[in-house]
């Protein structure tokens, strides 16, 4: 197992290479959790995530100058951006169907993108079998382990927190982190966060030994993990204090809450540590907790549902139907309505063959741009009034 | 006019108050435009914008308890915040027609939020009717422009750029800025941008005295400013070496890059800069480049379109037509192919009715959400090879 002072090396190494990050206080978390909210940003970090640091500790002093790592993500890009600054020659290794928007970042940074085999775990097969490179894990490794737990020591450099609250996928961040806090802090509480969606770290610390768990879709994907490592376990088990997991809507929520009140993005795995506090106040309410945000780099396909549903439940876009008669001229008085409160319509949907609309009747469905949902509710009920038959969805 | 020595007051005056923000070297930014590039983040400020520092500036003296302003923007919640840590009252004059969303920010920091007319010009007024309060100026006050000034010397302090780039309104910021710079830094270059839907100080700057201009529509509402202030356009005549204005598109690609790449929520305004410096990058070349990214405050909804015209441009989310026989079953081989694919169906849109649709076809709207312009391609090419006519909508 690992030592402070693994930690505290690796910190001299990849100093010249990566960030040291910015931990910032947050009154309005600290106002909406009752907690004393400190985030370290990670999301900031060189690649857009913790992950680079692990990476550069572990290539920075190794022999070879040919690597390969199996990756659809955050891990991809830290090997491709280390190699790149040490001059190595990376292969990272995806299944075909990885999105091209990952697959250019990571060449972006210099790396080869090899496409193997229709799954993650094919391609991880693929990699593995490459004798001719060494094979970078993403997180059961020592050296990697002690890159990420110099986020542990940034933060115990500028604060003692109470608590310190880290996501956990195969756990190389929480081990490393973990190790760093209990050396420098030894009150300091440490607790992981996983998705619901895929909680084997979770299962893992309550049967005391590692224990698989199916991985479902989640927004947080960069910690969808289907086994936890067995060395990052070993850490885990001895020094984290507690594991819990959270809902997908509470994730969502944290991403929208990090956008609006923080001007941050920050992706769905990275936004966890604040779902668990949403999801669990009481346990943190007047303690001093740092949030590690580990990472931004969420994709905008999933931003912008998530805006879009964020913004559905404020009621700044309201979806709603209308029946109106069938009669030449109806549609108009409808949006003569809604152009008098100043709605903002985006679309409408006009389906006169609907077969649960009785006869002579149309229905009339619209998307609407308004101030809050009390200016929506204004544009429902003076339809009402005026005799038009409304109904609310979502 | 003010000089450097009242910015130096105002920042001691400030300090207990406001945050020094981060001054954040960006190696994409300088990829991407061959500058060296450092953004002034004030987008993480309190309130998220610099208006805090001009209006805690403002009141940290003042005689009186009592203060007003109109303002829908940041300068409103700039004032709300500053009253609120100040244990003043605070008045802010809104029209009626202002976002709910905005109502709200200011209310949350403990103002009272007074709707009256239907136009900002009437929402002024009426604030500066009101004897009873105190009416605090949004630029064109001396305190208020010592306040901004005060990014300036937390920037001048960390580094001697060559140039610095800052959006300009009302002219409160760049007035500061430069007084502040060019005192500590007399080398460097300040240039200040403007949408072009919006420019006075431009205009001004060119005839040599403060002119109107029409303010038009745009993405950098917090810079859409009819007519630059008196003093503050004094000290822009003095010390400002160029202004430029910019176009929406490009105000909407830098946002976009700065949600991207740097994983930072910037308004319009805050973009500005980078805008800047993509439309013209000859100026700014190996020249090392502050950019001050003035807020992060954007409307949601604002954030959607961008989010959603960048993802169409990039292909990662398609729009197509395509026209098929009129005959059962041809939807489903045609949704076929895009499941073959696998991309993600997001909308369809089959109207049989349409009048320039030929006897015996239909045409049917699709959109797609897929892995990049090549795979949007692929499916298109693929649904042509099989007797489909296709036509890609934007």
């Amino acid at each position: 197992m690992i030592s402070v002072d693994d930690i505290r090396d690796a910190m001299s190494r990849i100093r010249p290479f990566v960030h040291r990050t910015p931990l910032i206080y947050s009154s309005s978390f600290s106002r909406l959790t009752g907690a004393e909210v400190y985030l370290k940003a990670e999301s900031l970090q060189k690649t857009g995530s913790f992950k680079v640091r692990g990476a550069v500790n572990k290539m920075v002093g190794m022999g070879t100058d040919k690597v390969i790592a199996a990756s659809m993500g955050n891990h991809a890009q830290g090997v491709a951006f280390a190699a790149g600054r040490l001059g190595k020659d990376a292969v990272i290794v995806m299944p075909a169907t990885a999105p091209i928007v990952k697959q250019e970042a990571t060449r972006g940074y210099g790396a080869e993108v090899v496409l193997h085999g229709s799954s993650f775990d094919e391609a991880l097969d693929y990699a593995l079998a490459r004798r001719d490179r060494s094979f970078i894990h993403a997180f059961d490794d020592d050296e990697i382990i002690a890159g990420q737990g110099t986020v542990g020591i940034e933060i115990v450099e500028e604060i003692k927190p109470d608590i310190v609250v880290v996501p956990v996928g195969g756990g190389g961040l929480i081990a490393g982190v973990s190790v760093a806090v209990k050396s420098l802090s030894p009150e300091t509480g440490i607790v992981g966060v996983q998705a619901r969606a895929a909680v084997s770290a979770c299962l893992s610390f309550e049967k005391g030994k590692v224990s698989e768990s199916l991985s479902h879709s989640t927004l947080a994907d960069g910690i969808a993990v289907g086994k936890v490592g067995e060395r990052t376990f070993e850490v885990i088990r001895r020094h984290v204090d507690n594991m819990v997991s959270v809902e997908e809507d509470s994730i969502a929520m944290a991403v929208l809450l990090f956008l609006e009140r923080k001007k941050l993005v920050v992706e769905g795995a990275g936004a966890t540590p604040l779902s668990a506090l949403m999801e669990d106040p009481g346990r943190y309410r007047g303690r001093k907790v740092v949030l590690v945000v580990s990472g931004g780099n969420i994709d905008f396909t999933v931003i912008d549902r998530i805006i879009r549903k964020g913004l559905v439940k404020s009621g700044r876009i309201g979806v709603f139907e209308v029946t109106v008669e069938d009669v030449p001229g109806t549609l108009h008085s409808v949006t003569k309505i809604i152009a008098n409160h100043r709605g903002n319509i985006l679309g409408v949907f006009h389906d006169r063959l609907a077969p649960e609309t009785p006869l002579g009747k149309t229905r009339v469905g619209f998307t609407v741009e308004t101030r809050g949902s009390g200016h929506l509710d204004e544009i429902i009920d003076d339809m009402t009034t005026k005799g038009f038959e409304v109904s609310k969805k979502g």
